[in-house]
């Protein structure tokens, strides 16, 4: 007998007939003698709906009071499923995240969680009570309603399973699991069986959507192992766990894309101490977070300076930047929204050498100019020009021995 | 400047323009420099639209998950509330049943209001807020949410301002006011500018919908004067307080009828002591209250008993009974669904003579035949048959001089 936390999202609540699918999903593994604790998202679209009418009072809503509103989503699902499961004979209780004590800072609609009081999803269980709790929020400690932001549902079952010290984290969502590239660009991508957190913490953060970054930083920190699987089969999905030795022994895990970049270009600026900040800090002041910088020293004392921002920023940042560029003299600003991102992951890489030689070949194989480099301890990521972005990442999952037979 | 509590029913919330315009009344009395209190239901529809689809999953559903889902209709109209006077300009917080501290008892669906810990409330005000705080809703000792049966936010409108010893309580509805008799009945009915706390209830329990009986209860025993009146428009309605000499000159104040009424007769009873009692307690025992009983003594220890109760409650009435008779000996059960109970209500009856003559007087004039009748201090009740409803209140209402010029 096990203590189990199973999250389902949005579209696996979509109505009152997958609500009764996931009920008797939770069901079979109540009658395989575990103790079940159930998170669960709104209704699709219904956060969405929520919102666009909160905007059509004012924009942006006061947080707060958004978080009011947004809150009546999940308390939906968790009511409509604790009615469910008691129809069909399970003692079942809902628990709003105020009940179920789960703390965070007062950062509303973006909050983060401080700490899990278990001990009243504990007595539940322990009256043999299947506890549904409503994922996404929480409670600050002057009792108002917080949320967790985007996909906080992920967050809020991982924080639940580490307060419970679950022996397992079940994350039900739209998708099988986690795959070696995404399947709608890459023909040979294969499910992985497990993942690392590390590996996964960078699969999240370049595009791959299936879990929130945050829950997966919360596992590795609470060793939370989760398992992310299809809450429309009885499937196998992927597990995401700490890093072993059978890990390191593949170099690259996963090929990402992002189409989400933008860059921008500062010409013949003065190459004197500290230009990079007086070209940066306002883009930061701004609120727009950068990610790769480039600077080519040039002759005569002058240096391009090249970084990337998110692509929704970029008008943003280009207004930002020509008022720089003539406070500084430099040259012209260029823009390039035209960009992608392609990255090689892998815990292997910390172990194995050559695995940026061998990423440039394989572009290089296919005429593909890089634009820019970044890496980190396991990722190596290439900029490269927009419309190369789907075969590029098919050569590198090739190239990486990571196609399916 | 004044502490007003105002409330305003569903349909005075139904979509987000008729929110506008409460949040602008709510602002004209802040501009007045008063502190404002404002408390809410759900958009009218919502909460049966919450019912039915519980009833899909079961019926009827678990009572507490019920009051977990029904809350969602409340939460949803402060916050959204709360945004809009907040895009006015105004300072604006929600506050949820278990935030402004309204503690009741756990019976799920129709809890009772123990204590309001208005220290929250009073805190916010004190900040220059106006405090939105959702109707309906409760918590109890355990923090479960409860809700307080039909009609509860005006209960909760009147213990909110019991509890911060307001000065005004505003009912906000779709109505007028408290009407002499039924306007759609009645062409001639007049909107009473004030009326009793004890006439109130006579009102509300005999068909009058305005106010839920419960929050003119609270108001009496904690002395709240209640002012209902139009979400629609700015004139005057009806102060419910407590009576006052002026009062007692009028003998009558209204004119009700309900249709919500049947009746059942045990004929040839054995006429033995005990015998009503067996023949009304299994209807008790089966949570049917009745309201009127007569018995008729017959010749030779035979005696008819006639009751009435709820229409709703007719067949299992007549289930009972039936078996009751055979137990008994009583000759036969009959039944009659086609009967209404008109009344005549005012706290002027206590001191004025000949109400009850004139009542029976002016349907008699009629040839309207009475079956039953049943007094109290302040109202006297005559059961008459159904068809005769509208024409016996026109007749009344003029027999006791209350119709308008």
């Amino acid at each position: 007998m096990a203590l189990i936390v199973q999250k389902y999202g949005g579209t696996s609540v979509g109505d009152l007939d997958r609500i009764r699918n996931v009920a008797e999903r939770i069901a079979r593994t109540r009658d395989q003698g575990n103790d079940v604790v159930v998170i669960l998202s709104a209704m699709s679209g219904v956060t969405d709906q929520l919102i666009s009418m909160a905007e059509k009072i004012h924009t942006p809503p006061d947080a707060r009071e958004m978080d009011v509103l947004l809150a009546t989503g999940e308390q939906t699902t968790v009511s409509l499923m604790a009615m469910t499961l008691q129809a069909m004979g399970y003692k079942a209780r809902s628990m709003l995240g105020y009940q179920a004590e789960i703390l965070t800072d007062n950062r509303y609609t973006k909050a983060r969680i401080l700490d899990i009081g278990a001990e009243r999803i504990k007595s539940l269980l322990a009256e043999g009570q299947i506890v549904v709790v409503a994922g996404f929020q929480g409670m600050d400690a002057s009792g108002d309603i917080t949320t967790l932001g985007r996909g906080g549902s992920d967050t809020s079952a991982v924080a639940v399973a580490a307060g419970l010290k679950a022996d397992r984290c079940e994350i039900y969502t739209d998708v099988d699991g986690i795959y070696t590239a995404d399947p709608n660009i890459c023909g040979k991508a294969r499910k992985l069986s497990r993942i690392s957190y590390d590996e996964m913490l960078e699969m999240a953060s370049l595009g791959a959507k299936v879990l929130q970054i945050r829950s997966v930083e919360f596992a590795k920190k609470y060793d939370v192992p989760i398992h992310v699987r299809s809450s429309f089969n009885q499937e196998e999905g992927t597990m995401v766990v700490h890093e072993d030795a059978n890990m390191e022994k593949v170099v690259v895990s996963g090929v990402t894309q992002s189409k989400n970049e933008s860059r921008i270009t500062l010409r013949k600026v003065p190459d004197q101490p500290g230009i990079a900040s007086r070209i940066l800090t306002p883009v930061a002041e701004a609120g727009i977070s950068v990610d790769m910088i480039i600077q080519n020293t040039r002759l005569s004392n002058m240096t391009d300076l090249t970084f990337t921002v998110p692509k929704s920023d970029f008008d943003a940042s280009m207004a930002v930047e020509k008022k720089v560029a003539e406070e500084i003299g430099a040259a012209e600003v260029l823009g390039d929204e035209n960009i992608a991102k392609v990255s090689v992951i892998g815990v292997g890489m910390r172990s194995h050498s050559g695995v940026a030689s061998k990423m440039f070949a394989a572009l290089a194989a296919e005429n593909i100019n890089i634009l820019m480099i970044s890496t980190s301890e396991i990722r190596i990521s290439c900029v490269i020009e927009e419309k190369y972005t789907e075969l590029a990442v098919r050569a590198l999952h090739t190239a990486f021995d990571l196609d399916s037979q």
